[in-house]
């Protein structure tokens, strides 16, 4: 009988929990000294509300849930959505905007939550991507002043610093930069979408590639040499002068952004004095979902290619569900990549209790539950095979020392490492 | 626009996650100590294997999840299988003999696992029961003798009382005892199943409902007469005799089922020795599921109608996924009724950092910082409306305190409690 998990998901094993379980333990633990509270919602939603375009791309990788009570036999000329009713979520975003339509009369404001757990895409199974995998975001809803972000920077980066992932980068940047940017440049807002996609790959192409890019969808070169110059301009720029650098670079770029930007850049500045946070202005930065409004960031770290944290102010996606306009700033921490990138979960005492099959049960269970009196994690094995093998095998499956109860002495306490060799 | 969730689910504000967490850390703290460790299957499993017949009446409630890549126009004369390739799991037990068989190679023997997670059932919607629920599963993988009942019994009332649920009464009996009794009164094979049925109804119906039941089954009164005296005669019995009890009240009842039960007997005697545990023999024990062949236990706690966990032995489960024999017993905690039966988690301080629209945002941010130094959980909230009415609100969000912030006096550091009136 084959017995592996459905294709493209995959069964956790205790020492992956484990890691699991220790960094979702540590980012919960900066998350509620931000105020931070966990939510969760169903793992199935309305299949309506799954597609209705927020979800861009995934909306194509839902997993469809057949209605209940439907015939066996599908009638003539029946489609596919006749038959479905809801979906698995793709991601955390669209379930806590109707979250927040749902219950918004008794939450505060602003809204600090945040939510772990999995989602699901039906995408082409590839090494280390999963069907099921989880998320982890963090937003606040109702702020519409630069504290949101500056927060959520400020509390995802001291997470993933508590989680070992120290040294990161923030590269921050503004989608109405970006749409300013565009505008100054003559670039008409049909075509904008694809000037932002193309300038997206500048990390992986190069500037050579993205000219030959932004040329081939139609922008002459004369355009697209006064954007290379804005955007190296800009690149790197000392970020207390940011401010006036921008107005500068960029004619009709808003007062609001730039002060926000600003605003930004001076909290940063306040945070790294007392933890390291590195962070820069990055006018390259994109990032995918068209529901940003505002500031969007993301975290890098020298260990992952990707990045490991992204999100942004996305001010016009909770007022879909809600009827009227709610500010709202999301950060979403790459859970299962920063799980990639940790060892191994601190471990405490293993005992195992060795016994032979002439021993009493109630001696067995004695020892043990005299171990765990003292908070020692203590499980009743019984002796079989050769000593040293089963010693070995103990030590393998995490066991950190052994004692043993034999019939003729039942009181013998003493503990004996099976790790320091 | 409709913001509910689902039809039959539901959302989790903070307050209810905090319960269910704190919950889920008091479990998880007290079976650690008992060496089990937490693994984790997809939500996901193979429709043919939901199917197998291993989930009684629950997979008539399986919520069916439709392939991928089919056209939209579903051809004529398809049946509804025909479109299905997975499902939403009922249960944890039936993932986790898959996960064995998968995995058994790498595991422990014995294999102490604990599972905590959502499963899903299409059950009609009705006060205090969703579709999705957690299930919170302790079991022992490859333990023959009653080592994994004692233990998995301990443990479970442990991290029961260790929730808040103590006084709690342990019912105890065996699927070969009932066996045993239904063969000396005559049943035959066939028909023991709807006998067990009927007797498992004693505490709703009584003698005269079950009696009425077991005659209308077409049981002559004779053989109910003798079926009533003998559970009559073994109710109540002082658990240090029950073995012999067993032996004489049930010709056929093979030595080691006797054996096993005086053995929890002597060993749950010890447990109650350190902690209070009540346990009792309960010759009417059934257990629905249809998988136990030996112990079998449940949970009963004075706040709770239902009882709060049960489990028992099931020796030949794992084998029809592995293709060999492995002995297995299990206990399960019923989380939602555990976490209804608790009012509240335990929370620690939390300060509203008040701030006017006029003071700098990084005087804002300095001082919620200062606070979570000290390890104090601190989110600033925008100074709105009358005072008292915003102090008024705070409380109910949750909060335990405030210090307010203003541009002419960054400095004071005064924390005043929204609790103590």
């Amino acid at each position: 009988m084959d017995n592996s998990p459905a294709r493209g998901t995959r069964d956790l094993l205790p020492a992956t929990v484990a890691v699991r379980d220790h960094v979702l333990a540590t980012i919960t633990a900066v998350y509620h000294r931000y105020g931070y509270h966990r939510i969760e919602t169903p793992a199935l939603e309305g299949i309506e509300r799954l597609s209705g375009g927020q979800g861009g791309e995934n909306e194509k990788l839902i997993y469809r849930v057949l209605r209940r009570g439907l015939d066996e036999a599908v009638a003539a000329d029946t489609q596919l959505k006749d038959l479905v009713d809801l979906g698995l979520r793709y991601d955390l975003t669209v379930p806590l905007t109707r979250f927040y339509g749902n219950n918004h009369a008794t939450l505060p404001t602003p809204f600090r939550s945040f939510q772990v757990g999995p989602v699901w895409r039906a995408e082409r199974p590839q090494k280390g991507r999963y069907r099921q995998f989880h998320q982890c975001d963090i937003d606040m809803i109702g702020e519409e002043s630069v504290l949101a972000e500056v927060e959520l920077i400020e509390a995802t980066t001291e997470a993933l610093a508590a989680t070992g992932l120290t040294g990161t980068t923030v590269r921050v940047s503004d989608r109405r930069f970006l749409t300013a940017l565009a505008d100054a440049a003559g670039v008409p807002e049909a075509e904008q979408g694809g000037l932002f996609i193309t300038l997206d790959k500048l990390d992986k192409v190069g500037w050579d590639g993205v000219r030959a890019e932004l040329v081939s969808r139609g922008l002459d070169t004369g355009k697209v040499d006064g954007l290379q110059a804005t955007i190296s301009g800009l690149t790197g720029v000392d970020p207390a002068k940011l401010g006036a650098a921008l107005a500068d670079a960029v004619p009709g770029l808003p007062d609001e952004v730039v002060a926000d930007l600003a605003q930004t850049a001076d909290a940063l500045a306040a945070v790294s004095a007392t933890r390291p946070v590195s962070w820069e202005f990055d006018p390259t930065l994109v990032r995918g979902m068209g529901y940003y409004t505002g500031q969007i960031f993301e975290v890098t770290h020298p260990a992952s290619s990707g990045s490991v944290a992204g999100g942004g102010r996305y001010d016009r996606l909770v007022g879909r569900s809600l009827g009227r306009e709610v500010p709202a700033c999301g950060f979403s921490i790459g859970f299962e990549r920063i799980v990639d990138l940790i060892d191994a979960a601190p471990t405490g005492e293993a005992v195992a209790v060795l016994y032979e099959a002439d021993v009493p049960l109630t001696a067995v269970t004695a020892r043990a539950r005299a171990l765990r009196a003292e908070g020692v994690s203590a499980s009743p094995v019984r002796r079989r095979g050769k000593f040293g093998a089963q010693l070995g095998r103990l030590k393998e499956w995490g066991f950190t020392s052994f004692t043993q109860v034999r019939a003729d002495d039942q009181g013998d306490p003493e503990l004996r490492s099976l790790v320091e060799d």
